[in-house]
C-alpha cells in the first residue's frame, strides 16, 4: 500500500476515537450522555435538513463537512462544555495543539485542508461556518428541550448564559433563533431553565 | 412556528433514536459495539477523506448524504448484520415499511427526496451510491482488523461470506477493494478469518 493511503486509513482508524469523547448533552427519552460522533452526525443531517433556513446562500457540502470534523480535536483537547468558563479559558491552547497533531497523521495537502476548514468553523465568519454553528447550537438544545431541560438543570445553567451561546445562532440563521428563542422562553416559563 | 419548520424539528428529534441502534461491529481498542449514528458519521468522513480512490467521478455531497441517511430506517427495522442470511431474507420488506414511516414525519418534499437518496442507495446503480457502499463495507472492516477480526470470530464468519458482502466495494473503488483484500488475506494466514 502506498504511503498517501497508508496515512489516510490510518486517520480513519484514529477519528474512531471521537466515539469515546463524550458531552455533557443527554439524548432524548432522558438517554445517556451523548458522544462528539453522534453529535456531529445529527449536525450534519440537520444541516442539510434545514439549510432553507440559513440567513445566506451555503454550500451545504462544506457545511455538513464542517459539522462531521468540527469535533475531531477533541480527541487530543477533550470536550469543553459550553457553560463551563474554566476550560473554555484553555480550550483554544489545548484545541490548537491538538489540531496539528492529529491532522498530521494525514498527507500534507489534506491535513491543511482539514485544519482549514476546522479553522473556518472557529473564527464564524463566513456563510457556511456560521450556519454550521447554528446547528452546533440547535441539535443539543432540541435534545434539552426535550429532556425537559435536564441538562440545564445539572449545571445549573442560567437562561442568560444559553442565550450567550445562542447569538451565533442568529448569525447563520435568524429563523431557527426565533423557535430557539421560543423554546428557552417556554423552558423559563416551566420552571426548567433559572432566568 | 410554522407546519413546515415544525415536521423538521420533529424529523431532528425522532432520528436521535438511531443513536440507540447497536451494529455487530466494535468500536476499535476491543470497545463496545457501534451503533448506527457513528456508523454514518465514520463513513460519511471517510468518504470525503477516499473519494480520491472513486472508480467514477462522484458528487461528494451527495455521497455523504447517503452514508449519513442511509441506516435512518433501522429506528424502525432494527439492524440487520451482514452474515445473518435468515434476517437478510427479510430485511427489504422491513425497510420499505420503515422508510415510509418513518419519512412520512418530514414534508412532502423532504419525504420524496430523502426517500430517494434513500432507494438510490439501496439500488447500488449509480456512481455515487457504488463509493457510499464502498464506504459501508471498508467501515467495519477497519474497525475488525483492528481488532484482531473479534467481530468475524465471534460470528464464525468466513472468508467467503466477507469476499462475499465485499464484492460490492469492488464497484465503488476498486483501488479500496484491493486493500481490502489484502486485510482479508492477512486475517487469514493470522487465523482471524476461516478460509
Amino acid at each position: 500500500m502506498d504511503e498517501r493511503l497508508k496515512r489516510q486509513l490510518d486517520f480513519a482508524l484514529e477519528i474512531d476515537k471521537e466515539k469515546n469523547i463524550f458531552r455533557q448533552t443527554h439524548l432524548s427519552g432522558h438517554g445517556r450522555q451523548e458522544n462528539d460522533a453522534e453529535h456531529a452526525w445529527h449536525m450534519a443531517v440537520m444541516a442539510y435538513l434545514l439549510r432553507e433556513y440559513a440567513n445566506e446562500e451555503v454550500d451545504i457540502a462544506k457545511v455538513m463537512l464542517m459539522c462531521l470534523i468540527h469535533d475531531i480535536v477533541e480527541i487530543e483537547a477533550g470536550d469543553t462544555y459550553a457553560y463551563d468558563s474554566e476550560s473554555m479559558k484553555t480550550q483554544k491552547a489545548r484545541e490548537d495543539a491538538a489540531k496539528e497533531k492529529i491532522y498530521s497523521i494525514l498527507p500534507e495537502d489534506q491535513k491543511q485542508e482539514f485544519i482549514g476548514l476546522f479553522d473556518e468553523f472557529e473564527a464564524c465568519e463566513t456563510a457556511e461556518s456560521r450556519f454550521a454553528h447554528a446547528m452546533d447550537n440547535l441539535q443539543p438544545l432540541l435534545l434539552n428541550n426535550s429532556n425537559q431541560g435536564g441538562d440545564w438543570k445539572e449545571h445549573q445553567v442560567t437562561a442568560k448564559q444559553v442565550y450567550g451561546r445562542q447569538a451565533k445562532t442568529s448569525l447563520g440563521s435568524e429563523k431557527l433563533f426565533q423557535v430557539i428563542d421560543g423554546i428557552i422562553r417556554e423552558n423559563i416559563e416551566k420552571g426548567n431553565l433559572k432566568e
